[in-house]
C-alpha cells in the first residue's frame, strides 16, 4: 500500500493550495483604478475559457462515447461493459481535472497579478510573495489534482479486482482526457494570447511609436489576457500533460517487470510522485527574500532546493522500501539532466550572451539580418538539449533498461509542482507590472515590478530545459510503453520480431509521416494567429482612425476593448480545432490503415515509427521554435536597454519585428508541440491493443 | 561487359558537351557595354574559383593522405599497399572531376549569359537555345565526367582482379571526393551569393530604394558573380554528388545480391546510367521553341520526355539483359515519385497559388505576418515530399527489397542530366536579364529576358522535386548500403543482430546527435552570411557616402565593385571550413567514439543511428527552407507584378524583408543540406569496416 504515498501527498498539497490562495485572496486588491483595469482583464478571462471549454464540451462527450464503445475492449466482444464505462468515465475525468487546475490556476492568478502590483508600493519583499504563491497555487493544484484523480481512478480498478494491464488501460484513458484537453487549452491560449500580443505590438509600437501596455491600444486588455489565458493556464496544462502521462508511461514500464517485482516496480511512479510534491511544497515554503533581496537568485535557490530535498527523499525511500539502488540513479540521472539541459539552453537566449548580443548588433543591419540571425543560433540550440536527452536515455537505459527511461523521465518531472510555481509566476509580475503602467503607478512602483518581471525571465530556462527534457523523455516513455503494450499482447516472442528497426520499410514510412506532423501542427497554428491578427490589426487601426481624440490621449476618451477581446476568443476557437484533431486523427489512420492494408504487424511498426517521427521533429522543432523566440525577445531588451541606439533607432524597429516573429514561435507553436507528440503517444498507447484485436486475426 | 555501356554513354555525352559549347562559344558575344560587365562578373567568378580551389586543394590533399593511410585497410596491415593508394588517388580523382565539372560548367555559363543578352535582340527563339544549351553543357558534362571517372575507377580495379568488396571501397573513396568538393562549394558559393544578393538588396532596394541590378550599386557585379558561383557551380555540384552517391549505393547493395546473380545486379547502375544519359541527351536536343514559344513549356516537356524515353529504353534494356521485371517497376517508382514531389512542391512556390497569394497579403499588415505566414507554409510544405519518399521506399522495398530502394533512387537521379540542364538554364537567364538591365538594353530586350528568366522559375519545381526525392532516396540507400557493408565484414548471424532498432539505446543517442547536425550546419552557413554580408553593407554604404555623385548617377562615376567581391570571396572562404569540416568529423567521432567506450556494436549502431537521424531532419530543413525561400520570392514578385499597392507600398518593403531571409534559406543553407547528409553517409559506409577492423578484436 506504499502507493498511498501519492493521494496522500496529493491532499496534503491541496490544503497548502487552500492556504496559498487565501492568503493571496486577503492581500490588498489595490485602488479602484487597478480593480478596474484587473476587472476588464478578468471579464475577458473568464469570457473566454468559458467559451472555450463550451466548445471542447462537444469533443470531449463526443470522443468519451467513442472511447467507451471500443476500448478496452470493443463493446461488442467485451467481457464487462463496466470496463468500457470506466475508461470513458476517466477520460472525463482527466479532461476534467486539467480543466479545474487551468480554471483555478488563472483566478488566482488574476487575484495575484492585481494584488502584487499593490504590494509593490510597500516594497520588492512584500510584492515578491504575493505573485510567487500565486504561481505556487498553480502548480500545487495541478499536480494535486493530477495525483489525487489519478489515484482514484487506479484505486477504484484495484478495488474492483481489475488485471493490472486493463487498469493501465482505464489509467491511460485518464492521462489522454488530462493530455488532449490540455493540447486544446494550450493552443487555444497560444493563439489567443500572440493575436493580442502581436496586433497590439504592430499598430501600437512599430506604426504608431506609442508605449507597450499604454492604456490607449485597443488591444491592451486582451494581451494581459492572453498572458493569463495562454501562458499562466496553458504552460501549467503543458507541465501538467506531461507530469501524468510520464506517470502513467512508468506505471505500464514498470508492470512489464511484474513477472519478477509483482506491483511493487508499477507503484514506484506513485512513491516518486508524493516524494516529488512533499520537496515541491518544502521548496515553496522555502522560496522567500529580505528587503533588498535578489527574486530571481530566490527562485533559482528555491528550486536547486526542491531538488536536493527530492533526492535525499529518493535515496531514503529507495532504500527502506528495499528497491534496487539503480532506482534512484536513474531518477537522478533525469534531475541532473534538467538542470543541465535548463542551463545549457541558457546561454542561447540568455541577455548577457553572444547569441543575444549578436543578433541585437545584427539588428542594426536591418530586419532581415536580425531574423536570419536569430534563427540560425536558434538552429544551433538544439544541439546540447538533443545531446542531453540522448546521453540521459542511453544512461536511463544501462542503469536499468525502458523501466529506468521511464524512472528518468519522471524523476525529472516529480518536482514539477515548484517548477510550474516558478514558471507561473513570470506572467504574474509582467501583468502586475502592466497594470501598473496602465493605472499610472509612480515610476519606483514600476522599477520594483520590473526587477520581478525580469526575475521570471531568469528562471524560465531552467523551467524549459526541464519541460522540454522531460517531454522527451516522456515520449520516449510512452514509445517504449507501446512496445510494452504490444508485448504484452502478442507474447514476447511475436514481439522481438516487431525489433522497430529504422531499416523496416514500415516504420521508415511511419518516421516519415510522424516528422511531418510538429511542422505541420505549427504551421497551422501559426496560421491561426497570422489570420486572427490581420483582423485584429484591422480593427485596432480602426479604432485609431474612427474614434476621436483616442490617439491624442483626451481625457475621457477609451478604445473599445471589448471587441478586440472578441474577435481573439473567436479566432482562436476557429484555429485550435484543426491542429488538434489532425494529430489525434492521422495518429489513428497511421495505426490502422497500413494494418489493414499489410496486416496488423504493418500498422503496429508503422505506427511506432511514426511516434519516433513525431518525437525527433517535435523535439527540434519545439527547441528551435523557444529558444529563437526568448533571444529575439532578450535582443529586443538589451537594445531597450539602451544598447545599440536604444528605443525608437532603426535597429530597435528591426529587433520589435524580430520579437514578433518570434513571439507565435515561443508561446504559440513551441509550447504546443510537447503536448501534441505527448497525445500522439497516448492515442498510440491506447489503440495498440485494438489494432491487435482488430486486426491480429 | 554490359556495364561498358556507361563510360561509352559518357563518352557520347562529352562529345555532345564538346559541340554544345562550340555552339554557344560561336554566338555573337553583344557590344562592348555588355562585354565589359560580363568581363567583369568572369574576372570576379575566377578569382573566387581560383582561390577556393587553392584552399580546398590543401585540405584535399590532407584528407586523400589519411584516407590513403587508413583506407581499404590500414598500411601496417594492409595485405596490399597498392589499394590505399589507389583509394587515395580515387579520392582526388573525384575531388578534381567534381571541381572541373563545376568550373567547366561556370565557364560556359558565363559565356552563354552575354550570348544570351545578345541574341534576345533578335527574338526569344534565338535567346533560348542559347541559354538552354550553355545549361546543358553543364549538366551533361557533369554527368558525362562522373560516370567515366567512375568507370574509369571500377575498370582499374577490375583490371587489377580486385575483389568486389575492395574495388567498392575505392569507389567510395572516389564518390566521397565527388562529394566532399561539392560540399565546400556549395557552402562556399552559397554563402558568397547570398552575401553578395543580401547586402546588395538591402542598402540599394530597401535603404536607398534604387531599382534591382542598378550599375550604381557597388555589390551588383559581386551579386551577379554569385549568381555563376553559387547557382551555376553549386547546383550542378549538389545534383551530381547524389547522382554518383547513388549510384554507388545501388552497387554496393546490388554486390549484396552477389551470391545469386554474381555481378549482374552490381552492373545493373551502370545500364541505368548509360540509358539516363542517352535519354538525357534526346531531351536537350528536341528542347526548341518556335518564334512564339513559350520557354517554360519546351523546357517541361523536355523534361517529360526524357523520362519517358528513359522508361522505354530501361524496359527493353530489362528485357533484353534479362533482369527481373520488378527491377524496372523500382526504376519507376522512383522517376513517378520524382515528379510527383516535384508537382506538389510547386504548389506552395507557385505564384498562382494560395501560399504565395497568403504571404503577399500578410505583408500589408507588416514585415512579421509576411515571415510567420511564409515561415508556416514552408512547414507545411514538408509533408507532401515526406509521405512521397516514405511511400516511394516502401513500395521499392517491397518490389525488391534494399536493392528496390536503391534502384529507385538511381532511377530517379539518371535522368540527372536533362535535370541540371533545365537548372542551369535558370540563372543563366537571370544574369542575361542583368546584364541586359545593367548595359541599357531597349525594354524589349530587358521584355524577352524576362520571360526567359520566368520560364526558369517554372521549371525550377520539377527539378527541386527531383533534387529533394532523390537525395531522400540516395541517403536512404547509403543507410541500407551502411548495413550491407556492416553485415558483409560480421557475417549475416551477427547482422542479424544489429537490428538497428529504435528501441536501442545507442540508436537513439546517435539518431538524437544526427538530428542535431542538419540545423547546426544551416546556423554555421546562414550566420556566416550574416557576418558577410554585414561587413559587405557597411562597404557599400560607405561608398554610397564617400564616393561623390555615386547616388546622384552622375556620368562617369564608378563604384568600387571590386572591394565586394573580395569581401564576399575572403567571407566565404572562411565561413565555409567549419561547418563542411564538422560534418566530416562529427560522423567518425559518433562511429568510433561510442565503439571505443562501449565495443564495436555500440559504434556501428550508433553511427546508423547518427546516419538516421541526419536523413530525418535533413530532410525536413532542406523541404522547409527550399519551400519557404522559394514562397517569399514569390510572394515578393507578385506585389511587383502590381498586386496589392505593387512596388514601394508598404507591403512590397514587407515582402522584400520576407524575401531577403528566404535568400539564404532556399540558396546557401537549404540546398547544402542535400550534399551534407550525403557527405556524411560517404564518411560511414567508408569508415564502417575500419570501425569493425579496430575494435572487433
Amino acid at each position: 500500500m506504499e502507493w498511498l504515498l501519492a493521494p496522500i501527498s496529493a491532499l496534503i498539497s491541496i490544503v497548502a493550495v487552500l492556504y496559498l490562495f487565501h492568503y493571496v485572496n486577503k492581500q490588498d486588491s489595490g485602488n479602484k483604478k487597478m480593480q478596474e483595469i484587473a476587472g476588464a482583464i478578468k471579464e475577458g478571462a473568464d469570457a473566454f475559457l468559458k467559451r472555450e471549454y463550451l466548445t471542447l464540451a462537444y469533443f470531449v462527450i463526443i470522443v468519451a462515447v467513442v472511447l467507451g464503445i471500443f476500448l478496452p475492449e470493443p463493446i461488442w466482444i467485451s467481457t464487462d461493459i463496466f470496463n468500457n464505462l470506466s475508461l470513458a468515465l476517466a477520460y472525463l475525468f482527466g479532461s476534467a481535472c486539467s480543466a479545474l487546475a487551468g480554471l483555478f490556476g488563472m483566478d488566482v492568478a488574476l487575484k495575484g497579478n492585481v494584488r502584487t502590483t499593490s504590494a509593490a508600493k510597500h516594497g520588492i519583499h512584500k510584492a515578491f510573495p504575493i505573485a510567487f504563491r500565486a504561481g505556487a497555487v498553480m502548480g500545487l493544484s495541478a499536480v494535486g489534482l493530477g495525483v489525487l484523480g489519478l489515484s482514484v481512478v487506479y484505486g477504484i480498478g484495484v478495488a474492483r479486482g481489475l488485471d493490472a494491464l486493463t487498469n493501465l488501460t482505464i489509467i491511460l484513458g485518464f492521462s489522454f482526457g488530462a493530455s488532449a484537453l490540455a493540447l486544446f487549452a494550450k493552443a487555444g491560449g497560444g493563439i489567443f494570447t500572440k493575436t493580442a500580443d502581436i496586433s497590439a505590438d504592430l499598430v501600437g509600437k512599430v506604426e504608431l511609436s506609442i508605449p507597450e501596455d499604454d492604456p490607449r491600444n485597443p488591444a491592451v486588455i486582451a494581451d494581459n489576457v492572453g498572458d493569463n489565458v495562454g501562458d499562466v493556464a496553458g504552460m501549467g496544462a503543458d507541465m501538467i500533460d506531461s507530469y501524468i502521462a510520464s506517470l502513467v508511461a512508468a506505471m505500464i514500464l514498470g508492470q512489464a517487470l511484474s513477472a519478477t517485482w509483482g506491483a511493487k516496480m508499477m507503484h514506484l511512479p506513485f512513491i516518486l510522485a508524493g516524494l516529488g510534491i512533499l520537496a515541491s511544497l518544502l521548496g515553496v515554503a522555502v522560496t522567500r527574500i529580505s528587503k533588498k533581496g535578489d527574486p530571481g537568485k530566490a527562485l533559482n535557490m528555491g528550486t536547486y532546493i526542491t531538488c536536493a530535498v527530492f533526492a535525499v527523499l529518493t535515496l531514503f525511500a529507495v532504500t527502506y522500501l528495499e528497491y534496487p539502488f539503480e532506482i534512484w540513479l536513474a531518477t537522478v540521472t533525469g534531475l541532473v539532466a534538467g538542470i543541465v539541459i535548463g542551463i545549457t539552453s541558457d546561454y542561447f537566449t540568455s541577455i548577457n550572451r553572444p547569441p543575444v548580443r549578436k543578433t541585437a548588433e545584427a539588428s542594426t543591419t536591418g530586419t532581415a539580418t536580425n531574423i536570419i540571425t536569430g534563427f540560425s543560433y536558434g538552429l544551433a540550440s538544439v544541439l546540447p538539449p538533443l545531446l542531453g536527452i540522448g546521453i540521459a536515455t542511453t544512461i536511463a537505459y544501462f542503469v536499468y533498461g525502458f523501466f529506468g527511461i521511464g524512472v528518468a523521465a519522471f524523476g525529472m518531472l516529480s518536482v514539477v509542482g515548484h517548477i510550474v510555481a516558478n514558471d507561473a509566476y513570470g506572467p504574474i509580475g509582467d501583468n502586475a507590472k502592466g497594470i501598473a503602467e496602465q493605472s499610472g503607478e509612480t515610476e519606483g512602483v514600476v522599477e520594483i515590478l520590473d526587477k520581478l518581471d525580469a526575475a521570471g525571465n531568469t528562471t524560465k530556462a531552467i523551467s524549459k530545459g526541464f519541460a522540454i527534457g522531460a517531454a522527451g523523455l516522456t515520449v520516449i516513455s510512452l514509445l517504449a510503453a507501446y512496445v510494452e503494450t504490444v508485448a504484452s499482447k502478442v507474447g514476447q516472442h511475436a514481439a522481438e520480431e516487431l525489433a522497430f528497426s529504422l531499416m523496416n520499410p514500415y516504420v521508415l514510412l511511419g518516421v516519415f509521416v510522424g516528422l511531418a506532423m510538429p511542422p505541420l501542427f505549427s504551421a497551422l497554428v501559426m496560421l491561426g494567429v497570422g489570420r486572427n491578427a490581420s483582423r485584429m490589426i484591422e480593427e485596432i487601426r480602426r479604432q485609431f482612425r474612427e474614434i476621436p481624440g483616442l490617439k491624442e490621449a483626451k481625457e475621457g476618451v477609451r478604445p473599445d476593448y471589448a471587441a478586440c477581446v472578441d474577435i481573439a476568443t473567436k479566432g482562436a476557437l476557429k484555429e485550435l480545432m484543426l491542429p488538434s484533431v489532425l494529430s489525434i486523427v492521422v495518429t489513428i489512420i497511421i495505426g490502422f490503415l497500413p494494418g489493414y492494408l499489410a496486416g496488423y504487424q504493418a500498422g503496429i511498426e508503422a505506427l511506432g515509427g511514426y511516434l519516433a517521427g513525431s518525437i525527433f521533429s517535435g523535439l527540434v522543432f519545439a527547441l528551435l521554435m523557444a529558444n529563437s523566440g526568448g533571444l529575439w525577445d532578450n535582443a529586443k531588451k538589451y537594445i531597450e536597454a539602451g544598447a545599440l541606439g536604444g528605443t525608437g533607432s532603426d535597429a530597435h524597429k528591426a529587433a520589435v519585428v524580430g520579437d514578433t516573429v518570434g513571439d507565435p514561435f515561443k508561446d504559440t507553436a513551441g509550447p504546443s508541440l510537447n503536448t501534441q507528440i505527448c497525445v500522439m503517444g497516448l492515442v498510440a498507447n491506447l489503440i495498440a491493443p485494438l489494432i491487435l484485436l482488430l486486426l491480429l486475426v
